[in-house]
């Protein structure tokens, strides 16, 4: 039976402002409100997790990089912010990805370029093609598209490492990482993917610090940068992952969960923490013969029944998975505004 | 009131033989047993903590180096091990650091070198020395003693990132903690405290995969990378650090707990779960009138209540601080055996 659950905080009116977003904004659009009170038996108060909206959310964010983007158009005639998105290959699941990223790169006026190169391409070649997109003063964010669909054998180590750091806009090079987990947090980019959780944390208005936040996943994109974004944040971090044996036990004391798991449904709501801040970062197609497609997109959180005791939740689809593509076009402005303002001269 | 804890595990028999230990070794040298019975009222029998001693590991790792490195010299006639342990200005505490590392060197067998700077060296001398050193291909590890004793402005962060990743046997670059905390171990240099922390945890033979560990700390030097490692070797593990609000609570979950949180005698002996394996990296000084110098050294861990309630406990001193030395030694001497291996010819 689902119970009462309370916010116990005020949402923060000042990391809102600092992003442009109104408070009314944050309420109406970003939050959506599904208190669905229920008259049950010894009138205990049934009601449902506010469902935190990527989509909405991540819609504010474009909108305000737009506007930022104009801004540095005023200031400096004829600027565009400019990306580069390198695939190795032709795979229809990073088309896909690809073509998302271009949209809302147009859509907010950044410059994206996409550099196809063929799946024979060699390892030097990619370098060769780093390397140089690196010396170009017009670009100011390079992502290489994971995974490399070559017949060549290409270490994506190497190639990962080989993006210079001021234009590794999806933060997954070695420094960026290094900094990130040390907590050096205004010299590097953030994963977008954790970055974009964070965000979504914060429209809760739950405050981080003094939390007990439990991630569960440890990989390099969601896992390992969730934990130290949270952990700089001040939270208390628990890191679970395929080895942890008592995993309901570790969840239930979360008061913010944030899964990255990569398995269907695996967190159940009766694991949950009553009002805990549930982040879903799952992506998931399981069978549904109710759907023409025959099959249907599920997060990693068992979303009817953690609906039901969770404070607050993202849905799948519609929660992590649009936040991503915003928090690299934030990447993107946030390096072109560095490179314009080491540019200019000293006062 | 002390109770029995049992240790469920065997120890590490295979861990031991590939560092050239042998279980009796390991038993009657590394870990000192004190089960010390008592009989007390309902015949409960009271025993306590058995000591894990830093003072004994760290002369087998130093031993065991020691053959390394005249093996080395057996293969290429002449060949040692270099370090450089360069320092600005003249603190005590460097100094006195400084000549523990000197006389391990000396000891093993490494050719180490103390370059001395004065402290009105400026930043852009250091790098040059850095830089100089970096080329130099006798030497195979270069640490810079901090925190830097100078009178110019000198940014430490720049200069620990100036040494180049294959010589930095501290572990301390953004490259190393990158690849240390995405999970790389075995393409990076570990920080010494941390790494002799996990020496230190096989040396009781609990194995780690799967155990709640709990750190206190996150600095660069032992909290986050000591996180790292115990993630990478398949633990749960928690970080709670100043902001965490349940301190008591969260270390009483722990299996191994760690802490580097520099406040003398902070974790209480009722806060830990029985058995649990504690180590203790605290080095802090405090009033003591029974002593001639009016002071002693003790742990960030209340021994004397701990030491009842855990499995294993380090002592303060004796326990980590001997091993951080041990583990620079052992960075150094696989720096060494790196740089000769990629200098060999391939068959």
């Amino acid at each position: 039976m689902s119970v009462v659950w309370s916010v116990g905080e005020t949402r923060s009116k000042h990391q809102a402002a600092r992003r442009g977003l109104s408070p009314s904004d944050m309420f109406s659009l970003a939050v959506t409100s599904h208190h669905l009170w229920s008259s049950c038996c010894q009138q205990i108060r049934c009601y449902m997790a506010t469902v935190v909206s990527g989509s909405k959310t991540s819609r504010l964010v474009r909108e305000r990089l737009k506007l930022q983007v104009e801004e540095m158009r005023g200031h400096f005639s004829g600027f565009r912010p400019g990306l580069v998105v390198l695939q190795v290959g032709d795979r229809d699941d990073s088309n896909l990805y690809i073509s998302s990223k271009l949209r809302a790169a147009a859509e907010i006026g950044i410059e994206a370029k996409h550099l196809r190169l063929p799946n024979t391409t060699t390892q030097e070649e990619v370098l060769q093609h780093i390397l140089s997109i690196n010396e170009n003063p017009l670009v100011h964010g390079l992502i290489v598209q994971l995974p490399l669909d070559s017949v060549t054998s290409i270490d994506s180590e190497l190639i990962t490492n080989a993006v210079c750091p001021e234009k590794d806009v999806d933060g997954l090079s070695c420094i960026n990482a290094g900094k990130l987990s040390r907590g050096d947090l205004d010299h590097c980019f953030i994963p977008c993917t954790p970055s974009g959780c964070m965000e979504l944390i914060r429209q809760t208005g739950v405050s981080v610090g003094g939390k007990h936040a439990v991630v569960i996943g440890r990989s390099k994109i969601v896992g390992a940068p969730m934990h130290d974004l949270l952990l700089w944040n001040h939270a208390t971090v628990t890191t679970c992952h395929s080895k942890t044996l008592d995993l309901p036990e570790q969840v239930g004391r979360a008061d913010i969960l944030v899964v990255g798991a990569g398995r269907a449904e695996m967190v159940r709501g009766e694991w949950l923490k009553e009002g805990v801040v549930v982040i879903d970062c799952g992506i998931n197609h399981i069978a549904d013969e109710t759907k023409a497609s025959g099959k249907r997109v599920v997060g990693d959180v068992h979303y009817a029944s953690a609906n039901q005791r969770a404070g607050f939740i993202t849905p799948v689809p519609g929660g992590v998975g649009p936040m991503t593509v915003a928090m690299l076009m934030e990447n993107t402005v946030q390096s072109a505004q560095h490179f314009v303002m080491k540019d200019q001269p000293r006062k």
